[in-house]
């Protein structure tokens, strides 16, 4: 589960941690809480699919690479914009929750829009969340949006899980000079400032890009360091995951 | 005036835009629209600046680099985040178009956030927008959100003026070796989709991104590049808008 602004890589991080999380042997669903921007069904390779309903009139996730999907672009007719005042975006996601055969789950992710508008604010109203990963560039501004984001979340009380840099640095292709494009440090500022724990910092990868964008994850592909990273990240949060429901039952 | 996905660099590209219209003699005004996450306060060098009210009661844009500017980062008392509902943001973004002193103005630029919802809506109903600059990654994630706004913004019968590409190649600073880091063609896609305008494509630039961050716009600074990329950006929005009161009066 984690927020932030776009553009930063949220999305093809929330996708490449749930499957390193089924890699553990955990149940895993990923719910798309961008109404307007769904980008779940290109980055899971299930663009044009749509859902179904069950016998006992829940819709039936999609299933694809051994995780339950779920996007409102399943249950739309068309591709066309979604012009939605606040109550009825709020609906929606009300029953993307609820109305869903997710379970049994272990672990469900929720990617939310940028932001911190009515969406996250429902969300974390709707259902009990374990935690949020909070993803930024190491950009000033992009921490900007991300400093907003920690501060709703403390105030609705949903624990930070802690800090994912993405497009933390550049290795040219050809020569192999590193540069920190995206500026340096931002996830460490963050960390200063709000007490938080990095998770993992990921490099700017144009093959993951590409992996993205054409459906294929990287995480069912060849193993590489990104893989080993998102291998890291998902053992931190089962981890923690797992401390907290022994010192809470 | 502008839109698409956050973390496309929209902001930087509509402060600098901002800048060039104002260098070609126009009285020119930028309003950050984006109540969650503004980052108009850091690229215009404007944070922690509030704003004064006029002896009419309208409240007093921030002049900075000859653009009279306004964010609701001037007018909240703290840096805290903003949590608030739907209606809460409408009444905000009403004020920050009504009840601010912008006359007289050649252009206001209003950068918007990420998304296609309750902000975009309203402000396409409030005001009579002469036409809206979409700006995107070639990136096919990015192109996904680019697609919902141009709907929504023809469906709401705003004009698109025509695309921006951001992020659309990188030289490596040590050995120039080009990279196609976030894919290639995006724009030309859109273009051919949409039958749209491709306004200026823009590269990867460690000292734009600086620049940026640090509240010093190129625009402000020596001639290069990006620079005269900018004033052709300028140039040609001056043009269809004079085109267009030509043809309407």
């Amino acid at each position: 589960m984690q927020s932030d602004l776009g553009g930063v890589g949220k999305s093809s991080v929330s996708v490449n941690l749930a499957l390193a999380l089924s890699r553990l042997n955990n149940q895993v669903g990923i719910l798309d809480a961008d109404i307007f921007g769904p980008s779940l069904p290109t980055l899971l390779n299930l663009r044009n699919h749509k859902a179904t309903t069950t016998a006992t009139n829940l819709i039936e996730p999609l299933i694809n690479f051994n995780l339950k999907c779920m996007s409102i672009a399943f249950l739309t007719k068309s591709d066309g914009a979604i012009v939605w005042r606040g109550l009825m975006v709020m609906q929606a996601i009300e029953k993307l929750l609820r109305q869903v055969a997710w379970s049994p789950l272990d672990y469900l992710i929720i990617d939310l829009p940028p932001g911190t508008g009515d969406i996250q604010l429902s969300i974390a109203q709707l259902v009990p969340l374990s935690g949020v990963i909070m993803v930024t560039t190491p950009q000033e501004l992009a921490l900007i949006d991300v400093r907003k984001a920690i501060e709703m979340f403390r105030l609705v009380n949903v624990p930070i899980l802690g800090i994912v840099e993405n497009f933390s640095t550049y290795f040219c292709q050809k020569c192999g000079h590193e540069e920190k494009i995206f500026g340096e440090n931002g996830a460490q500022l963050l960390s200063n400032e709000f007490h938080l724990n990095i998770l993992e910092t990921l490099p700017i990868d144009t093959q993951f890009r590409q992996a993205c964008d054409q459906g294929r994850p990287i995480m069912q592909q060849n193993e590489t360091i990104l893989c080993s990273k998102f291998n890291n990240l998902a053992k931190q949060i089962n981890e923690q995951m797992h401390k907290n429901k022994t010192t809470t039952t």
